[in-house]
């Protein structure tokens, strides 16, 4: 298939790079060159502009947020002349500017699908990700083979695409509130002389086990918060999603608003390109047990 | 082994039949008769009063909270005449709690022993029970046969008994954590059109496996409430007691914060009685998507 | 003074009502037209258009919040034909929008005062507001006489347009948050047996003086939340500007954490419309007091 | 009056040398002798034992709080030879114990009346308090001639002695949070760039005025945090207090989470002694504003 993809940060980078090993036609684009480079070698083409990789039959987008989406993509003179057929938008975005995307490419005859991905970047170089897809069903199915490449799961949530949003900003909220939870349970157990990682192996061989206890639980305990696999800034973004669509919907989500007041502070801390685990250290600090 | 069983309630009875059907002789005691009539027929001797029963070689109590254990147990008379080596206390109470039991017992020569248990009444009956104990080495080993008949698993958690009260605690605060996320997440989902199921195969199939999200989950998705496996008040209380907890050693838990004015909320509308699961209907309360 | 005024909520009616008062020339602007013929009865011009109205020496503006002022007011087209020589924007708006209208007005060589108020209708209607102003010195100085108009006092916050912002959402935060304590400890008062309106006098009496307590706490008392003098739903805006404003300084702010969760689950029930006094329902439907 | 008098704390002490320079003859106790020497000289006598003491016509207590009150005073053979025939509780406790100390009096055939006071030791020195008296009427009238010595106005909530419990805790609750809503937006301020001190001139001379804010907002604007007025520890036993009132009655109270989890925050940073307005530190901590 010929595929344009925009936007190679981290995430992107891998997804690419898998629709490639997959032998998909790849024309990429980036803002910053160094990237797009890198994927050349891989084997994909360069677009020589945005609207040039909206020529192609599909548009695969994975961006930062919702303001650069907005920016870049949802500009209604670029959508006028775009000879794509779907825009496969790929990010953790909100269900708003899903909604807004979706009638505006509409409007402009063309298609919209939410498809935002669960698992990080190692997962995604290895073509393991769980692809969340909501939107037109004949559209999802034409896309599928792509979603095959990258991924080793599609679940398909439905024709409206603001449902795959909601459903990947709920995830990423329940993952967050998994690692508080052991943060804070962590600290209440040194502070009362049980190891972190003894509290831990009882969680995980019980009540609690999976990779999110194993994973961010290890790094709390050993107090690990480098390299971030989830860095904390980009959590604050994702339970800020959360609060927005509850705001919106009129849902009172008050973990998120805990989550909220920690992460701002981790922030405040200077803890921002850390881990998600480094939620534990302010848990610590809070207990006076970090000096 | 000659055993010494007090507290027959929902769980203590099933312990105890886990012991008789180990071979091991029990004598029980029950502040009401009913549950003793039960386990007598199972094999149990009646004591005639609680000191005879604090007359055998180990004395097991699974009560219901610190006070139980404090009017029962703690009394200075009774330990003084009390022919037992070890008491294993089995409950889920307070660190501080077990810190003073543990001093009291000592002063009178008897052993203290701290083992609360994972597992809900099935867990118990099956023999399946996961138990965290804590205490004097020695003493842990002598009674580790009787662990053995209730539990597949045992975790030593050092000598003072109290970290097992804090891993206990700290367990359980986990736990509703975790349902108090899910109940929230499922909230934001239903609000945005997202079937809760749906969300819920989500999590389970990828980041959040195991029985706690795929129990009380399906529970929360199904908004299916009875019969209680954990009692909603129940949970009040244990949050409570990381609650104390945390206010004794220093230690903040925002999230205890939320999940007590949650489940106060709860036991207000005459929810106590009900599964912990509950806590869904009251986010979906407050969304105004209960009526 | 030759005066354009843009916004004529209920806010804005009074406060250009209070400028004709004081006998300056007003060529009033607003997107529905019954307020603008109300005005005229009064003495204002209607002006043809809102480039019109920013024919003249100051523009004041009143209007509902971020978006409308963004998508009224920020336009560089219009900047760029304004004849006006102050903007003086009086909106409950975020700093962010000060800093990025102050820049925007300087480059089209527009001087721009932030003066939001603090008072209702009512006091605006009795030309007793306070007004928290910011903005070159200069420029305050041209625009005193209309302040004084509309108001009975003037503070000076400096240089910075946003500062004076930030006082008003603190300000306002300060009072939502009277109004939750209260709410909260009317509902505790009432399930002990304590008339809310006994705990009210004691307040109001000793350590809690002021309008705040006494105006909100007695509609609280009373379970009267009509007619609303500061919509529930307004409340939920200006919490939400807080935890902007917390967000983008790395500000962790829990009690507002808390409003909003409050707030929102007030809309949620249908009472955005009613007075902010109606959190105290919420309160009282949360303790189980409301049936 | 004959009149003995327990608990020679700091407001104690104060309370007890109004009485005597009212006239009354009164009799003290204290656990440590220094305050007793102190009001000796001031023309007490001492009790040479605290059943000594409870042989006055009146006994007044100021104990710390629940624990001390349980242990000193509601012994049952202390209450059968007491020859007082009313036991005036001043202290801050919780309604549970009032109700439990009304009972155990009435079946000694004692009186009992809870009076908690609103005022800090300057105001007791000043004999200014304002005295929250509950209790059976002829007993309030009885001991009336007392409150006038201490205070300035009693306020009579009922026969029911928790009622002035209910208050005390209730007016307490209001006042910590005050200084957190303060903390909170001080924090704000600071960080945007506006000076906490101008916010309070703002704060206190329109919407929020009275001693409360004024004092502790100084202090918080100043970051002068001793000498400490009201202890922060003492804050947090009684937002503890306010909590079990709560759980006990059925009522969530979200903005006393809030407040147990900040003040038990700077317990742990070594905060425990400061004046509560020391909260306003814990909130720059958060925000990264106090290094």
């Amino acid at each position: 298939m010929n595929v344009g993809f925009v936007g190679l940060g981290a995430m992107g980078r891998e997804m690419a790079g898998q629709l490639l090993a997959a032998g998909h036609r790849v024309q990429v684009w980036n803002r910053s060159p160094e990237p797009v480079r890198e994927l050349v070698e891989r084997g994909a083409l360069a677009a020589g502009s945005l609207a040039e990789a909206l020529g192609n039959e599909v548009v695969v987008s994975m961006l930062a947020d919702d303001a650069a989406v907005e920016s870049l993509l949802l500009d209604e003179a670029l959508l006028a002349t775009a000879g794509a057929a779907v825009h496969v938008n790929m990010a953790t975005v909100s269900p708003a500017l899903a909604r807004r995307a979706a009638e505006l490419h509409a409007r402009h005859g063309l298609g919209y699908v939410a498809a935002p991905v669960l698992g990080r970047t190692d997962v995604a170089a290895a073509g393991n990700l769980t692809i969340l897809a909501a939107g037109e069903s004949s559209m999802i199915d034409r896309v599928a083979p792509l979603f095959d490449a990258m991924g080793r799961a599609t679940r398909r949530l439905g024709d409206q695409p603001q449902l795959a949003n909601i459903a990947k900003i709920s995830a990423n909220f329940m993952l967050v509130s998994a690692i508080e939870a052991f943060a804070e349970a962590s600290a209440l157990a040194e502070a009362g002389g049980l190891a972190s990682e003894e509290l831990l192996a009882i969680l995980t061989n019980t009540i609690l086990p999976g990779p999110v206890y194993a994973g961010y639980g290890a790094m709390i305990a050993e107090r690990r918060y480098e390299p971030a696999g989830f860095r904390l800034a980009l959590g604050l973004k994702d339970v800020g999603l959360a609060l927005d669509a509850g705001a919106e919907a009129g849902v009172p989500l008050p973990f998120a608003d805990v989550l909220r007041t920690a992460l701002t502070e981790s922030v405040a801390h200077g803890d921002g390109g850390l881990d998600l685990a480094a939620l534990g250290e302010r848990a610590r600090r809070r207990a006076g047990l970090s000096t």
